[in-house]
């Protein structure tokens, strides 16, 4: 070993041992005739001293290093003069008798600091050099704990941790594959998968009973906002159970990880089980960030026919949310918010405002329209008090409606600081509908995937009204996040074909991209179900990131670009040959 | 849940209870009027009882059931009358009340037992079947326990899990990479890694210090022998260390592997170091079985110009073995010898035997050629006793020949039943040469990578003769395995500069390649080295499987097929369009 102690560890205790330390080089400071090094390590920072008085050439030869330079230091633990509360070895430095250079460095393209000078682009192509930043550190740090925890709970709980394999077949149903054309095979290509849905789904056919595994995934998407080509999941199945055994075990799951890794209590009571359709009516989300109230009230009794205004007399949906104590918000501030809602990323016309005054006064940007009576109903209704205001939205597709009240929720919420970082809210949203209709593929989608039961109440409506049924599906959300999700599977190929069926998949195709599924259950397959966690995305929130980029030591850019490896990159010429493959690019 | 106990875990204790099981039919047997069912989960096997004179609809409910059929049964635990005391639960039965038929079963193609009747190709295309056999099973589970010790060994060490992209560029050196293409970035295409190597020296580069991950690598290979296209390794790396270190933490790690999986003591002695030269001497092996001696003798002083046998007198290189006990081999059983070294695979001109007899006296194939005297020098030299026999091979390349002997030294271990499978022998080989040369290639290759530093004292061979430099590498041997190795890395720009121009590469190549690598080392990287296990390997010896394909989950066959899967497969036509693609099959 190049030392024999890390620049962490040292403390008062340790005055007038001799030590070895290694690492890097992070500020030097000459002060009168002496120099301070503070020495980097992943453990922490250590402050070194050479003396010009006592040792000229080892001070001289300090003098000579740069920020980022690696070197290896034998002297004496020494108690600080100066002590820094900020740091744990702040009581202690080392007064250096032996400094050997190990490597010199370049000036870094940025400082090494957690407030950095480095930009985005900067920092990505220089990863190796972002990671030696002690808060891009800790985020891998604890993404190991999460994992290490996650495993620890799983073990105790029968689960077996099974590989399945990447280069697997090609299922081109939901996000596109990555494929991988096959050299021994020409012609044929594997692909990647999205998720190993089917494969624990074979081994819980195969009798494995509890399945899980920390594994990577690939979607080739265009990657909107917060999206990587190559992500992580905590996938798990299990056999012999219904819903509830799966969601108490992972509820119990989620309350040991916050406090093992994130030292936070979730307490004894069990998680909220919200329907879907509650959810949707009460927070306008399938994922509602139950850190704060603020719920939906829907106003169309109150609104709707009672005035003269046409928006709401044609609406379909009138719902509003009340800010507490915001009716002294500027007419600037309003605008806003009205311009908030009709980005085209949400998509509202308008939105309609109501001051509560002191003394219980309505004032609203529909005043006109409306009288007294009716606006202070409404207040009522929205159990408003004096001192708030109140947004209201409508439109003539509800569901539309409530999901830009959402977003304007969230907006809210973000406002008041009701947001906190430090606080969790987790819930289940139960009882998913079985399917959505996408108006690009002019048919019924599967909401979660195809391979989700219905509830056995709703098989009958499979035949007359699809869009009716529910699974039994489920999502954890934790705020406002959906961290996992997964469902009770069909275990019956009967059912499952019917199921393609309805999702428009001819019997052909669905025996070519699934056969193999349909014919393992035909030899016994057993009841089973599981969910899967996006790792990336939990870690983040424990984090208290923006980005799941933070938390993963290479990421790719939104052009799934590897800009530090400089991946993807052409090929050369045999390698394609042997692949028997040609590039025609568009154009040529 | 739709048990309360599984079929594994039902002892005296529990007669009495009200128990509710879930499983598989393993097996029916009518007696009189009774019927008894094995019913099998992953955790064991409980028997079940009708009684038809107690229940007779009951009892004829499960005469209609058959083999692997996924029944629920409720009932109460009784004493068996004949126990079973191969199983753990084979004193008690399950006196059954209620059963429902959670799924049926068609006759699956093989019997689901440990000497089932089906063949490979079958049980690959119904892998779901053949994992139901307790045998294949507990391999998994083997695999899941080594991969959790693992984890919990390495992070009491103060490592970290840390994830590396799958999707990466090319680097074509070595193997064959497996390629995807971009949809993103037309005509360039993502490569998946053959192993971390160059992002884990990134990763100490960033000052991680102490990384691992247990990791798929990929290798587009024709497939000989026991290969797979995905397979996995325990990948390692750490800043700071000497080989030494290095050497002594993994030994520690396989101390405790052996001990908490296997229940295998190595005892507290280091494992020996062998050096390459030496190992290739004594054992004509990288990777000698040491669980037993038949070291080679060296015989050039003995027989090379001593008689008038040309091809000894011609050979670079005469050797044997000492085969104790086995002077009374028939002629045939030489023959066999005889033809197995003169198979194309060790390629052998011949092989020359000698027995000792009772007396001493030598008879040997080549008597003809050599005074008694010289034969008997050649016995003490190999001391060789009464009843031993002595194999020798000879050729015009040492290396070759030593090859050779050790294939016969293996053949004669396996036959005089020294191979015992419960029984291992770890050591290091140590002291690899930097390269070695490809006739194919007609240049010197890096024998590990070229990322291996070579030993310090060797350097300035690098310029003068290359071919003698030997390198800070070690591999991890166990009973002829190599199940690791690794090696202290270059971590300095401008060595590794040179290393590629040994390697043949042109600056412009080395900077397309691995430009990443070496900008990053001029940033103040650390020493460091590491290494990695194939887990598939290790796996198998602790299961004593002959395959590492008995120890995955969904392996793939000699032709990189999944058969279960039928991937790889053709895409739909719209799939290549999108990747600017298209196949050009030969001959059309």
């Amino acid at each position: 070993m190049y030392r024999n102690k890390t620049c962490g560890e040292l403390r008062l205790k340790d005055v007038g041992t001799q030590v070895v330390l290694a690492g890097w080089v992070q500020r030097i400071r000459k002060m009168g005739g002496m120099t301070f090094i503070d020495l980097r390590d992943r453990y922490g920072i250590t402050q070194l001293v050479f003396n010009e008085e006592a040792n000229a050439s080892l001070c001289q030869e300090a003098n000579k290093l740069g920020r980022e330079y690696v070197i290896q230091v034998t002297g004496e633990v020494n108690e600080r003069y100066n002590k820094n509360a900020n740091l744990p070895t702040g009581d202690v430095e080392i007064i250096v008798s032996e400094l050997r250079l190990l490597n010199a460095s370049q000036t870094p393209p940025f400082t090494i600091e957690n407030n950095t000078d480095g930009g985005d682009d900067l920092r990505m192509k220089y990863r190796y050099l972002d990671l030696r930043r002690e808060c891009v550190r800790a985020n891998l740090e604890l993404r190991h704990k999460f994992c290490m925890e996650v495993r620890r709970f799983l073990d105790s709980k029968g689960f077996l941790e099974i590989e399945t394999p990447v280069l697997v077949g090609s299922t081109p149903e939901g996000a596109r594959d990555f494929v991988v054309p096959s050299r021994m095979n020409p012609g044929q290509f594997y692909a990647l998968p999205q998720s190993p849905q089917t494969l624990k789904q074979l081994l819980m056919v195969a009798g494995m009973d509890r399945y899980f595994q920390i594994v990577k995934c690939f979607r080739d998407e265009d990657l909107r906002a917060d999206r990587q080509p190559e992500f992580t999941q905590i996938d798990c199945e299990m056999s012999f159970v219904e819903q509830n055994d799966i969601l108490c075990l992972f509820e119990e799951m989620a309350k040991h990880l916050f406090k093992t890794v994130r030292g936070y209590d979730l307490g004894e009571a069990p998680f909220l089980r919200l329907p879907w359709s509650e959810a949707m009516r009460r927070f306008g989300s399938d994922k509602p960030d139950m850190r704060f109230g603020m719920e939906f009230v829907e106003l169309m009794d109150v609104l709707k026919g009672t005035g003269s205004f046409a928006v709401f007399n044609e609406a379909e949906y009138i719902g509003g949310i009340c800010a507490k104590g915001c009716a002294h918000y500027s007419r600037k501030q309003l605008d806003e918010l009205t311009n908030f809602v009709k980005t085209p990323q949400i998509g509202a016309k308008g939105l309609v405002y109501a001051r509560v005054g002191e003394g219980g006064e309505v004032k609203s940007s529909v005043d006109k329209f409306y009288t007294q009576d009716v606006l202070e109903k409404m207040r009522d209704q929205m159990q408003a008090e004096a001192g708030d205001l109140i947004l209201i939205i409508s439109g003539p597709d509800a569901m539309k409606a409530r999901k830009q009240l959402c977003e304007l929720r969230l907006l809210m919420g973000e406002r008041l600081g009701l947001r906190d970082k430090n606080k969790f809210a987790l819930l289940w949203v139960v009882d998913f509908p079985m399917f959505e209709w996408s108006d690009e593929e002019q048919r019924l989608m599967a909401m979660h995937h195809p391979f989700t039961a219905p509830k056995p109440e709703d098989v009958p409506l499979l035949d007359t009204d699809p869009a009716k049924v529910c699974a039994n599906a489920y999502d954890m959300v934790c705020n406002g996040v959906e961290v996992g999700g997964g469902s009770i599977r069909i275990h019956d190929s009967v059912l499952q074909s019917k199921i393609f069926k309805v999702l428009g998949f001819t019997e052909e195709r669905a025996q070519k991209q699934f056969g193999f599924l349909m014919n393992a259950f035909k030899y016994g397959a057993p009841p089973h179900g599981g969910l899967a966690y996006g790792l990336d995305r939990w870690v983040s929130l424990f984090a208290g990131l923006d980005s799941i980029r933070d938390c993963i030591a290479f990421p790719k850019n939104n052009s799934g670009r590897d800009v530090m490896l400089d991946a993807p990159s052409t090929l050369e010429p045999g390698q394609l040959e042997e692949l028997c493959l040609k590039t025609v690019l568009p154009g040529k």
